[in-house]
This record gives structure tokens, C-alpha cells and sequence, in this order.
């Protein structure tokens, strides 16, 4: 049985505020989408999709996974939610849940899970058998390509994929590597590095790089987190980039932002981009030397000539080719990683 | 009732074989050693303190507390501890364990445990409350040094903790904050950073620079955790950089060394000193600029001609003020450190 989606967002409507998960499994599976549930706004759409208020009124569209579309910083789960897990449950839709709290441990939701045949899946949950990094990171025979950027929540996971689409399109076997929970659902495979014991991150790291090269890929693009500078999740950050030991790195930016947001104790300014393709490129391994190749811009708040400008101002900032890969396609980002692989 | 340690170390036999946690121990606690248990030297003694070949035969000296002396990498409990740890909770004996498998977690030791009334502590259990940073480290009002190196193991730890003795000795309230389980058995109280889950590292962090000054510290030394070109824990040594929000810093290095050991994958060549104050320094938040102050050279390894010409090395190479705390004293250090505090 394939899967068939209601994705739960209850009280996070708008635009604005649906969450990373939700627009990612929006975005990159849709076809698996059924229903959105949303009470505040039922019989609406979205994006052509029928949102239902209740789980009852979701039956007909036959869900059979139910993934909790919000990631909030820390992880928590919002209590509220909790009926409407129960009533997923009590309905025999199993759920997927990527955020730090895990629904297994919750002993009267596993039992009533049990009971009815329903499966919790968090996404999160950290493998059992963790271990710290070996070194078989750098064995891999594959070229590995890591976004890194400016912030959290620019798109490093979005141009991840974008170009990943577009070197399939191309015929390379070309695999998506996901490290969080949002790649986790749009892949169906992947550790959330940011959820594992601080000592194994890079062990994480390097034992996904070794999964995406057994899954067939010989380009890897391994999806990116946090960023360098960033004062709450920067260990994630370094912990992935020598874990996963790139050979080349796209530097995710998005056009405006001038400090990382949703960090206490600012502000915590944005280095200029030259500054942080010299940075991130000191950062490397000695064992791996990784260069920054291209620049990839987000440029959704921006109209077209603007969104054109700053795509130039990011070229002649750092010299390097740069693109808003969602806007304008992600052929020009794909053939500079193209141009720069190793033989 | 003041702790009485039995420092257990069964086959672990030798100066060069004994655990970090152990020798930090000796080093910094040793009026509260009783014994040490090692079945392959009973009889003998270790720095002056009797060496024991059971449980039983440690009985004389009246032990309050075990505390489990090896650090293996990854953490994994050594399986032929465990009747030894049995004995130990049989006989009323506390235990603390600083690996990453935690002995409360199995059920028959705790059940014994809670019959005889004996506690297991898990030194590097992470805090049930733990959260993401809040920025709160920016607002601690005090001088924060953190210890920073070229690898792991090269006495970052030592050298927090002998600059805080000499700072001390001066009359200054000063604070050593541990941030790892030989600190937190050396100091009686922390968080094991590298086991809190990878969200959260910068998070655990700056909750110890705040309980620090709460501590009553003007001066706190944070003991560092790996090195910031680790392939394996890089991603602690930078969220633990970022959260502990450093004033200053302190390089670490142990003269002659030049690849980081103990990580596969290799050679990884440790950078030019002078190199590795820049990436550090470049390293630091913008919203809290940090700068390397002063090298500690550990020149355990030398004769006192080739130590002296390894610190004056170090000098050279950085520009800083240079010296081996434990060989000849921390005045030096803490000069440098003292003149550039913040007034």
C-alpha cells in the first residue's frame, strides 16, 4: 500500500506559519498528500488539497499516514495536538512525527497504537546502534556535494533537492541524502542528525554518505543544517560538514537577511558571503579539502528584478556562480558542481 | 559524610593505560581516594594509595563512592565490570560512571542498588530540562575563558583547572566549569556536553556559564571538549565554543604533536598554531567577539631544554604568551589572561 497523507496543522494557518515539514512534503510528495487537517479552516484548500477539521471528516479520503507537519525550535509537542493524535490512532492511521518529543514513549498512545494496528514513527528517534565517526566517510566513492548557509530555514534542504531533481533529469545517479526530519518524510529514509547523542553527529553524518552511495549515488547531495555562525545549533552544523566529508559545498543565502533570525541574545549579524566561503572552506578537513562552488540565493521575498540583482550582487560578491534554483531553475547551480567534480 | 572514592581501573594497568577520568582524579581529588581497585597490581600502590584486587579487599578503607576510571572512545562499557560493579552496590558502595552507557539504565544493577541502598550516578546523564541556547550566556557578568586545542586529550581540562587554582590563590572568585565527566567527578557538579542530544549542546552550555556566575564566579574557566578540526567531535568543541560564549580564549596543544590521534580515516594534520588562533578567532559569534590570549604546551614528553624551546616555539609561532601550566606554574597564563580581561 502506498502511502496516503493527512497532514496535521492544526492551528498553524496561513502561509506564514505552516511548518518546514509540511511545505517540504507539500512540495516534494505531493501526489501522497490526501488531506490537510485544520479546524480553523475546514473546507477550505490548500494548494488544491482539501483541509478537513476533524479526523472523522478525513476518512473518505482514506488516509493512511498521519504526519505532524509543525517543527518548532526545541522540539516540543504542543499538548493540544495530543486528541487528535489519539483520534489518528483510534482510527488505525499510523503517525510520523519529526519532532524531538517521541510519540513511542508516550505509553497510553503505544498502547492504544498497539491495539489498533497503528505504527508511531519518529522521525527523529536516533538509531540504535550509533556510533562515533571511523573514517569510512572518506572511502565513500562517490562525489558528495553539502549545502551550508547563512542561516536555519533559507532552503538548504530545498536546494539539496532541487538540484538532486535536476541531476537525475540529467541521468547521473544522483541520490538526496536527508539529516532531518522534514528530508526524512520526503525520502523515507535518513537520520536527524540534530537529534542524535552531541559525540555521534559525525558518526551520523558519515554513516548516511555511506547508505546514499550504497542506495546507488554516485553525486550525493547531503542536506545541510543550522549554519556555522549560528549561536543555538552551530555543533550540529560543524558535526555534519566533517561527518559527511564533502567534497564540495553550495553556500545557501537568502537575499536581505542581514542576521540569523530566532537566536536570543542578538543580533547576531551575517558575515558578508565572501567571508563565509573563506570560513567554511578553512573548516575543512585537512584529509578532505572542500571548496565552496556556487551560491544558491533565495530570492522568494523579492520581485523578479530584484530577485535578478541579488543573484548578481551574490556572483560578484564571492566570484562564484550563483541562482535562486527554485525561481530559475537549478541547471546553472548543477553545472558549476558538474564543472568542479573530480574526475 | 565527605566521599571516599574507590577508583576502579581493573585492567587498565599501567601509567600509560589508566583513564583520563582516573588521572584527573588522582590529580585533583586525591584526599578523597581511599584505594583503587586493580586486580592485576593488588598489593601495590599508585601514587601512594593502596591498590586493591576486589571489592571485599577494599573494605578496610572504608569507600563511600566508586567511580568508574576509563574513558573509551564512544563510551561502551568494558562487559567484564559489571561483577565488579555488582560487588560494589552489594556491598552499599555508590557508583559513578562516567560512559555513555548509563548503569541506572540497567534494571538488574538498579534493582540492587535501590535494595542495598546504594546510588548510581551517570556522570554524563544529560539534564531532563535540557533546551536550546536563549542568548542568556551574553547577559552572565563575568570574564568567560574557554580552553580550546589541537586535539583531544592534550590537557584541556588540566589547564582550565590549574588556571583556576592560581587564579583562585589570588583571591579572584573564580569558577572552573566542567563540561565533562572527569570534570564533573573532579568538581561535583556539570553537564557532560558531548552526551546531551546535538539540539541542545550549545543549550547545556550556557546553562553551565550561567549556574557558573551563580557559583559565585567573576572568572569562569570552561574546560573544552575536542578540537575544533576533529573529524569525530567537532561538533561538540564548536556548540560548546558558541554556548559557553567565551571571552577569551586559551590554545591548547601538546609540543611535537602534528596529526590528531585516535581518529581514522588519517592522517589529519593538526594546522600551524598561528593558523588554528585565526580560525578560532574568526570562529567567534560577531555578537560576542572572542580572542586567543595565551597558549598552554603541554611538554610532558620533553626534557626541560626541549619544553622550554617548545614554549618559546609556541611564542613565536603565535605572538602570544606561552607556557606549560603543570611543568612551570599558570602565573604566566593567567597574567595574559588577567590583562586582557574586560575591565
Amino acid at each position: 500500500v502506498s502511502t496516503r497523507y493527512l497532514l496535521l496543522a492544526e492551528g498553524f494557518s496561513g502561509d506564514a506559519h505552516y511548518g518546514k515539514t509540511m511545505r517540504g512534503v507539500l512540495r516534494y510528495r505531493r501526489e501522497d498528500v490526501v488531506a490537510v487537517l485544520d479546524s480553523t479552516r475546514a473546507g477550505e484548500t490548500e494548494e488544491g488539497i482539501p483541509v478537513v477539521g476533524t479526523v472523522a471528516d478525513a476518512a473518505p479520503y482514506q488516509p493512511t499516514t498521519a504526519l505532524v507537519g509543525v517543527a518548532t525550535q526545541g522540539g516540543r509537542f504542543p499538548p493540544e495536538w495530543l486528541a487528535i493524535l489519539r483520534d489518528c490512532v483510534e482510527a488505525g492511521i499510523d503517525v510520523e512525527n519529526g519532532l524531538h518529543v517521541f510519540l513511542a514513549d508516550d505509553p497510553e498512545l503505544s498502547a492504544l497504537a498497539a491495539a489498533r494496528g497503528a505504527e508511531l514513527r519518529d522521525l527523529r528517534r536516533p538509531p540504535r546502534d550509533h556510533s562515533t565517526a571511523t573514517g569510512a566517510n572518506l572511502e565513500v566513492p562517490a562525489t558528495i556535494v553539502l549545502t551550508v548557509g547563512s542561516d536555519c530555514a533559507i532552503g538548504k534542504m530545498t536546494v539539496s533537492l532541487e538540484l538532486d531533481l535536476e541531476a537525475r533529469r540529467r541521468g547521473i545517479r544522483s541520490v538526496f541524502v536527508p539529516t532531518g526530519q522534514t528530508g526524512i518524510a520526503i525520502a523515507g529514509w535518513g537520520i536527524a542528525v540534530d537529534a542524535v547523542v552531541a559525540d555521534f553527529i559525525a558518526g551520523a553524518a558519515e554513516r548516511l554518505v555511506v547508505e546514499g552511495h550504497a542506495r546507488g549515488g554516485e553525486l550525493l547531495w547531503v542536506e545541510g543544517q543550522g549554519a556555522i555562525l549560528h549561536p543555538v545549533y552551530s555543533g550540529v552544523t560543524l558535526g555534519l560538514y566533517h561527518g559527511s566529508a564533502p567534497h564540495l559545498l553550495v553556500l545557501c543565502h537568502e537575499a536581505g537577511r542581514t542576521e540569523i533570525e530566532g537566536a536570543g541574545g542578538g543580533p547576531h549579524a551575517i558575515p558578508p558571503l565572501g567571508e563565509l566561503v573563506r570560513l567554511h572552506e578553512e573548516l575543512a578537513l585537512p584529509a578532505r579539502p572542500a571548496r565552496v562552488v556556487a551560491v544558491a540565493v533565495n530570492t522568494r521575498a523579492l520581485g523578479e528584478g530584484d530577485a535578478r540583482a541579488a543573484v548578481a550582487a551574490a556572483e560578484a560578491e564571492t566570484g562564484l556562480p550563483a541562482d535562486d534554483p527554485v525561481r530559475f531553475g537549478a541547471a546553472r547551480l548543477v553545472d558549476a558542481v558538474l564543472s568542479a567534480r573530480e574526475p
